[in-house]
């Protein structure tokens, strides 16, 4: 029997709070940030136990810069942003989650990275649910 | 005869103001960012007109995240850090470039991210080539 690396694997409860799930990857959760100031992707690896890059065997690296990869082109199609930014901090949650956010030179933060900087603000629900229905067709999200 | 992919390539000139280049892996220049406040290098694929991660062929892709994984494992080694944080936003420089820093949780930031919060501090040279000469070893760069 094949053992699920992905078994035991949940949430931070952080990200949880902060984010709202579109659907999954072949390795991540795609979760959208509840935050209208930017559209904000996360991509969090259903394994267990991993905080840096470096704790991801290098198979599951490699899919994660293919997800992010996808996650960017998908982002920068459906927004017409001017930048994509992207990141794995996880000084605040430990938890490995990378960012992927698509910047415009009009927002309120350019060109300022995002973190930290301004008050998150709430979707309305219809926008929300618009911006998650396209990317999970656009992904095709399970 | 097999064109070159790095032919032509040159390094932005605020890159090449705010670091010093350590040395080469097989994609990027490793540049170490002329910043004592954290051990941070900047990969710099040496690939033309790339801005963006999706302008990278899928092979170039999973290189930069190879060696993104390397150079966070050697900083994590070097300077027994407690985190490493990893980021591609360009929203100033244009040409992609991949932050690589290590954090600590008593570094003057922590645990805001790093970008745009304090004034360089620049190392003191004895310093400085100490620690380009641990990368170049540890990393094996060209």
């Amino acid at each position: 029997m094949v053992s699920d690396p992905a078994a035991g694997w949940s949430l931070d409860p952080q990200l949880a709070r902060d984010t709202v799930a579109a659907g999954d990857l072949p390795l991540c959760q795609i979760r959208l940030m509840n935050d209208a100031n930017y559209p904000w992707l996360l991509l969090v690896p259903r394994r267990r136990s991993v905080i840096e890059l470096t704790d991801l065997p290098e198979a599951d690296r490699t899919q994660l810069m293919g997800e992010i990869a996808q996650a960017a082109a998908t982002l920068k199609t459906l927004t017409a942003c001017d930048k994509i930014n992207v990141a794995a901090i996880g000084n605040v949650v430990a938890q490995l989650h990378a960012h992927v956010v698509a910047r415009f030179r009009s927002d309120a933060a350019w060109p300022k990275p995002v973190w930290g900087l301004l008050p998150p603000r709430a979707y309305e629900e219809a926008a929300r649910q618009r911006l998650i229905a396209a990317l999970r067709s656009q992904l095709s999200l399970n």
